[in-house]
């Protein structure tokens, strides 16, 4: 790797992270994290998602919290959406941004969303032809969930991933993200797909967005970075371990990821001090909620040198 | 890598593991474990340490667990020396395989055992005359420890490192371990020195031995393994974390870097199911020691299937 090589961290504590958390932010909060993010250098952040606030009273605030992320300078603000209805809410709000995902498991698809694959990825193509008749200049990213295995329905094939993201490049989707939801990808099978991916992909960016239920969230980062991927979700204190399931750890850890991606001479543009101190904030505001993070816990090794933060833009 | 690739994890947890651990083993146990070990397919285990009594008496009994471990059958079991005195308390014992290891951080080196680094190699010149004059047949293995960087010293030279290699190879070295004693190590710096000594080493079989302290220990093992090294330490539950010191995570997990290798398609010939038994019963043994490990709290994937395990020769 040259030292000019660039990586993406995407925050998406504010998504998957607050999914299962018993506390629920204020919209007040939600963007104070936002605006301290961008302080630090991370700029790319899902910023909540449009589902029915029923299913998950955390995002009941969806709208506003989406309208707040667009009054922060430097801040290029996504939301997720599981349907057509999310979308036209995140289209409304005026988001630049909106990811679309759909699982790979058919069986994880139907728990998730009460609908088939088949049926989400016809979804996906409603959606992009509501953002062309809106006239709105949004960005339509699409995910492939359980893309490398399901605690539901086991093996996830090769195959069924990559026809699924030839249909959603198809159907118009600008960026792709390949999701290890449920923490059974290994490196190998990870190094593997993405580079089929990334053939099938072309010019499309790809995003790759692992958990670290196993313990080999970083690993697999190490893997998909040999595959050429260079964008990835994580979350501020590795935030999303349901309290209710122990065993379901969340994302991979934004700090640590930061630290992993520097160290290979990879800059992110953010600052680990900057992430830290709000890692803090943040455990304060939620009580109880499990955080993970080995740099949190252990701190930087004294021959660490991140590279020089760019000025943002 | 094909299916018939194998690579081998070597049970560190009597040795590391048991290093700041408060508890004090009774031989009957350490001699229990080793030989759950061994019914588990992990047959390279380093026993004991022939330190002095005084620097950790939980050592003291290093000569009584060396004797007792070679009446276990299958077990290939090796000690680690600091010195000539202790390599010839571990000849006398009749051990097989010796370890001797020095420090490429010269600080660290004089810290540890109160001379220098090459006042340390020539002491392992000194054992291996030792060894030939004795008659005995005994593999000496030869470690470098600090090899990524040092808490005392910082930066390691890749330099000063190929060099010791080469001085060890040169005085006798049967087998070469480079060591992330502190936690420093990231995955593009392991593969380039990696394959650097792998280069220098030629058929001398090389290891690894990584710590988890910042959470890069297994994203290492995958570096090591680019690198083409098969050979890692690995301590059973994590062990080896410091009580009084909750930042010095301790080596790699046994049962996750046996996880990790099995799902990378590469036999080990271990049982994850007798390694997790062994845990618990070891945990029962030493209350209140931090243990970790991501399979042990979030289970195997349902699509993980080890290789069959060859039966012990």
């Amino acid at each position: 790797m040259t030292t000019n090589d660039t990586a993406q961290v995407r925050e998406v504590g504010l998504r998957d992270g607050l999914q299962m958390v018993r506390t629920i932010l204020t919209p007040a909060q939600k963007l104070a994290w936002c605006a301290r993010m961008v302080a630090a250098g991370c700029t790319e952040i899902e910023v909540t998602s449009f589902v029915p606030p029923q299913v998950v009273p955390q995002f009941a605030d969806a709208g506003e919290v989406a309208r707040g992320a667009l009054a922060i300078p430097g801040l290029h603000a996504a939301a997720l959406v599981p349907n057509l209805k999310g979308a036209q809410r995140a289209f409304e709000a005026g988001l630049p941004k909106v990811h679309y995902v759909l699982s790979a498991s058919n069986a994880h698809n139907l728990k998730n969303v009460r609908r088939t694959t088949a049926e989400s990825a016809e979804d996906f193509a409603r959606i992009v032809a509501a953002r062309d008749e809106s006239g709105r200049h949004v960005v339509l990213g699409a995910g492939v969930a359980t893309a490398f295995g399901c605690t539901i329905a086991g093996e996830v094939d090769e195959g069924t991933v990559l026809a699924l993201v030839e249909t959603l490049l198809e159907a118009g989707a600008e960026e792709i993200t390949i999701a290890d939801t449920v923490g059974y990808a290994h490196p190998g099978q990870v190094r593997a797909l993405m580079r089929k991916v990334r053939a099938l992909a072309g010019e499309v960016p790809l995003a790759c967005h692992f958990h670290d239920t196993r313990g080999l969230g970083l690993a697999n980062v190490i893997a998909a970075l040999d595959a050429g991927v260079r964008c990835f979700d994580a979350s501020l204190g590795g935030l999303g371990g349901c309290p209710f399931a122990p065993n379901a750890t969340g994302n991979i850890n934004t700090e640590d990821t930061v630290f992993l991606l520097e160290s290979e001479g990879l800059h992110t543009g953010i600052d680990l001090d900057a992430l830290r101190e709000m890692r803090e904030t943040l455990a304060a505001w939620l009580p109880g909620e499990p955080f993970t993070g080995a740099i949190a816990r252990a701190g930087l090794p004294r021959t660490f040198a991140p590279r020089p933060r760019a000025a943002l833009s």
